[in-house]
């Protein structure tokens, strides 16, 4: 009886990370979404999935293999974003004060 | 041994939706979220609180009734927002007509 329930948790929330995946490389909007979380989700997945590994549970492996998948896509597009976000800060800075520097 | 890591993992997913649900409430941005993803995951959270009610394990209902508020709130916050945008789009479509239909 509470398999029941414990397969639909698996099932949902590792399949809810697809369209926000999905969303993510569609738009490539990324504001929405906090760095903090997907690097503490990552880790936290990857946590689970060394869990499964050494209690050979394939259900747990299974779910948090494929989210690990889908959430380091997300949290890579994320931090490439952040990255281009601050060097074209970072140009636009220099832009400005080079005329002043010259 | 694979306790620390299910520790590890249970303690960081559920930690990382603290910072997501402050990023959408302090800036109210939602674009980047998916409606999908949190529609399906609450669901999820909500079948593996079931899960550990049944199972009357406290580590799993404790993790997931904390997971499933805070994705409720960011579930709810977008969902607000879809609808806030859809009724604008509408209002903006009879506003344009209006002149024509007047």
């Amino acid at each position: 009886m509470s398999d029941i329930f414990g397969f639909v948790g698996a099932f949902l929330t590792t399949l809810s990370f697809v369209p926000q995946a999905w969303l993510v490389l569609r738009t490539g909007k990324t504001e929405g979404i906090s760095l903090a979380m997907y690097s503490l989700f990552t880790i936290g997945v990857a946590a689970w999935l060394v869990y499964g590994l050494i209690e050979q549970a394939p259900p747990i492996i299974a779910a948090n293999a494929i989210t690990l998948t889908l959430a380091t896509l997300i949290l890579f597009l994320k931090a490439r974003a952040v990255l281009q976000a601050r060097s074209s800060t970072q140009g636009a800075a220099a832009e400005t004060s080079a005329p002043i520097a010259s």
